[in-house]
């Protein structure tokens, strides 16, 4: 089956049910950012790969949505699919409510999955349907009607996350959440979040690729514990265990029945829950909105987390560091590839203490493909790399001990003075937020044109954020703490984690990012308040054959080479004498 | 009547009308910062005459909460009053809300007069005294029933804003209110924002001091408009005038029967509309709640607007040159007091063509004054000028072209290392926000830190905003652009004015504070976007002796060197041959 004839399919079961436009989005029933396969219907009906991105469906029109990161890619990838493309936040593109509240006439109807949906998004696109006399139907998952293969959920095992990782137990996790639920009123939490869920219950799963997640509600009250899930995948040891500190699991089809029998309070996130599960709560039960309490409590890595994130960006180091090494002494036999490069960065990283798999997809792109942000080598598209140009590596690994996050951006040969002066801004954006000293109650939106400056200057921008929170053997990417332009009201906090990665996208020319991981601490505090900096936890050299000494100031040459040094002292005991001579030039004090 | 016998009265009314908390705002019935005598009954009733503060009174405890910038100020007024201070924002103090929370029983009733607050803080307040069974009472205005001199609405004659001056006839305006209407699927559209109505109508009136509008409502339709206001300050030649294009004025109390009669769908801020009103409106209208539409307007200034504001600028950086001129040359004879230094800045400005009025309560703080951030001198308190030290003054000017708002910082002799060196800091900030280029789409939240950042470096913050909108001969502090760390949504758009004004506040010993206005213009497009960036309108020389060269960049260097050479070149012509000799001097290259 093409995409077009799915498409037609699709059609034809929207006109037997009465919906005259049908939305089909790139996220599950827990608004998870990476989904497993059984929920990628939106890749499935469209063709487009990319993470993010939303289809709709009307009799004669079909549309993606998706955002900068993805523009060149579903460009391609829609050829031929009749659906067109539309570039989410540029001028004159109409945001999907819009392009339905001037498609649709009143009395028409706009259908989609309820379970994939967050309540707010329901409810800000309602707000403008009913202005419009426009309706909405949300009980058809008309995708799994015309999927006929579609995937089961996983029924792999889950294994429990020691508290000598986490830091802190499940009861010590559960008190804090209770505290949460006491101040805002309730007397019941239902928490969406997969990454939320592993967390506070010290469990991981491998649900979704490079996410130790599992599928899985859970419902807090005032004394016990729910999490609704597939029991299989929880075995009696485990069960018993968690049932010490009062954690039941139940099936996860028995949420539904949960909350209609809900007595009294519940707080959720209504951008995490989906509107199927919503409207199951009693009408006039007391609904308290907020964000995800456990998002913000997991977002803080304790002292035992931080300890270990250290351990595992150290190993992390060691095996990107000997990648680097092995490509720049064999690229010139032109046998590697953008996929084989890969894995053999994974083969580095496989070789290192605790390592469990990669944390997302690896992005190696040569040349010109690292204008796409968000390349994914193909075996017929790929390039095979030479001792010349550019070529980014933006990868990461699970460890039982954190997840890492790092980008480079090598140069294999010569480059053109543009690249050169390209890789130099993207340094001197990195640089600039990597030494902040700010107030205590800044955000990451505060923050952001600081890594964005020195690129501005020259007319460049990126058409992302400037870095996100990660998680602790969890999804790499976490919130609610980001670098962005977007206002954001979350502080950053003493033990937050966050990535730092400016990059150039030059569309058929080429891309550069740098990207590493920055811990928050604390600096002096004085009459005017506490002073908070970042502490780099990636160690790794900046490549400096793509350095234009000439553009950097003195503080940011300073910085360069005491990270450098840094990066040597400690990674150095782990390598070999060859590997360390190559890695005491390529951090070579300029 | 002194403080507690009002208490006393107030008291006695509320055990009358079965009221168990009393609360008095500073605001007015348009929830304006700046407010005419007759609503300054927080004021009358505490004591206390800041700008800012709610006062809460109980049947056996009264408190007024104020801000930061208040707390010393309002321990001195309500000392005797019965009357307690409520730190707002410092740890463990109670919100008003909270505190009404922890003090009411379930089945008490919190009074107000409603006209007095928006709808919003109602919203807000009721959401909690819900949930705690406790009752509110928004009927009476109880300060009125006692308040017996209480002042009148002022009934100065409102005059016609040349469209010469404001750029866009009020056809023009009412078109562009319409189309926003028709967006928004609102047939009425109700403003209560002084200024906002005064912009719309090009009208200007005198009811608060130092900003030119006259109290009113307005009700906008699809072909006709409405002003609410008393209608003996409207002579017939400018009724017949505002008639031409459908607009009718009448009285101000008529509002309330014109909200009751109401057919269809209401546009209105609830922020800036009364709850009082708002309960006049029809239960089952359609009410479209956003922010307002012709404060968005406003902002951004139109070309005959800005071609004028930069008159008007140039006019008034001549005025604050002489004085300053001045100043420096006849301070060392010791009578120069804060007070009389105003004064000679105001006869300066006042000999400018088309000076109606400061724009402000001027800020003349010498020494440690200036670390009182809204200082006011009083005959009694205020300091005589030396020939040492520094000497902050931050004023303005209402023009029929334009409103201006100016600080310097003016070095009257020797100064410490430490003050220059803050003094050099603030001008640092100063000088990377307005020489920063930024993508289109970036707002003032973002941009803030730059302003910041090199304050910050040295453990250094000020406790408020960068800077804000200014008005077109009306408010001085105008919406919604701003910068600030607080999260904004608000896009820079060409034609916005904002003030940067950083500054260091140390309390008992300095302060220090350099403003000017910047206009948002747009600099190159590249494919990446279009670019951004600031254009100065302010001319007055930044004073070189507070200035260590040292910690300059050279891009520092150079922007304080072009601008000095701009404001000799820009306001010689209109100086004495000794001003231009003293301002050569003091533009002179670093």
């Amino acid at each position: 089956m093409d995409i077009k004839e799915r498409v037609k399919k699709l059609r034809n079961l929207m006109e037997e049910r009465g919906i005259d436009a049908y939305i089909i989005p790139s996220s599950d029933p827990h608004q998870s950012e990476y989904v497993a396969d059984r929920w990628r219907g939106r890749a499935w009906i469209s063709g487009f790969t990319g993470s993010a991105g939303t289809v709709v469906i009307t009799k004669d029109d079909g549309g993606l949505w998706t955002d900068g990161r993805y523009f060149i890619q579903a460009e391609d990838q829609l050829k031929g699919s009749g659906i067109r493309l539309f570039k989410m936040r540029e001028p004159k593109v109409p945001t999907i409510t819009e392009y339905l509240v001037d498609t649709l006439k009143s009395g028409e109807t706009v259908g989609f999955d309820g379970k994939l949906f967050s309540v707010t998004r329901v409810n800000n696109m309602k707000k403008e349907f009913d202005k419009n006399g426009i309706d909405i139907n949300s009980d058809y998952d008309l995708v799994d009607e015309i999927w006929q293969d579609r995937p089961e959920i996983p029924k792999d095992k889950v294994f429990i996350h020691d508290v000598k990782y986490a830091g802190k137990s499940r009861a010590e996790k559960l008190k804090e959440v209770r505290n949460e639920m006491k101040k805002k009123k309730a007397k019941n939490y239902l928490i969406s979040s997969l990454d939320d869920i592993a967390w506070l219950f010290n469990l991981r799963g491998n649900d979704v690729n490079n996410s130790p997640v599992f599928i899985s509600y859970a419902l807090v009250t005032e004394t016990r514990a729910y999490i609704f899930m597939d029991t299989n995948k929880v075995s009696e040891d485990i069960k018993e265990e968690l049932l010490k500190d009062d954690i039941k699991v139940k099936e996860y089809s028995e949420l539904k029945n949960s909350l209609k029998k809900i007595t009294d309070s519940i707080l959720f996130d209504p951008l995490r829950t989906n509107y199927y599960m919503y409207k199951q709560i009693p009408f006039n039960r007391d609904k308290i909105k907020d964000s995800e309490v456990t998002t913000k409590l997991k977002a803080v890595k304790n002292d035992t987390e931080i300890e270990n994130l250290r351990n595992c960006h150290l190993k992390d180091g060691v095996a990107i560091v000997k990648f680097i090494h092995w490509l720049k002494n064999n690229v010139k036999d032109g046998n590697i590839t953008e996929i084989s490069a890969d894995e053999k960065l994974t083969e580095f990283r496989s070789k290192q203490k605790d390592f469990i798999s990669p944390s997302f997809d690896t992005i190696a792109a040569y040349k010109e493909h690292a204008a796409m942000m968000h390349y994914k080598a193909t075996k017929e598209g790929q390039y095979t790399l030479k001792d010349e140009a550019m070529f980014l590596i933006d990868s990461g690994g699970q460890y039982l001990d954190g997840t890492t996050d790092i980008t480079r951006t090598i140069v294999l040969g010569d480059i053109t003075d543009e690249m050169k002066r390209d890789f130099t801004l993207t340094l001197k954006g990195h640089i600039n937020l990597t030494i902040a000293k700010f107030l205590y109650g800044a955000t990451g939106s505060n923050l952001d044109i600081l890594a964005r400056k020195p690129l501005w200057e020259y007319g460049i921008d990126y058409k992302c954020g400037t870095g996100h929170g990660v998680g602790f053997l969890l999804n790499v990417h976490e919130g609610p703490q980001n670098f962005s332009q977007v206002p954001n009201k979350v502080k950053l906090e003493k033990g937050m984690i966050l990535t730092n990665e400016p990059g150039v996208y030059k569309k058929d020319k080429h891309g550069i990012r740098l990207e590493n991981t920055l811990l928050v601490v604390e600096d002096e505090k004085t009459e005017f308040g506490q002073f908070m900096k970042f502490d780099t936890i990636s160690y790794c050299p900046l490549d400096l054959d793509g350095v234009d000494v000439n553009l950097l100031t003195e503080e940011e040459r300073d910085w360069l080479n005491s990270y450098h040094k840094e990066v040597y002292d400690k990674l150095s005991p782990f390598l070999t004498e060859e590997e360390k001579a190559w890695l005491k030039e390529e951090t070579r004090a300029i």
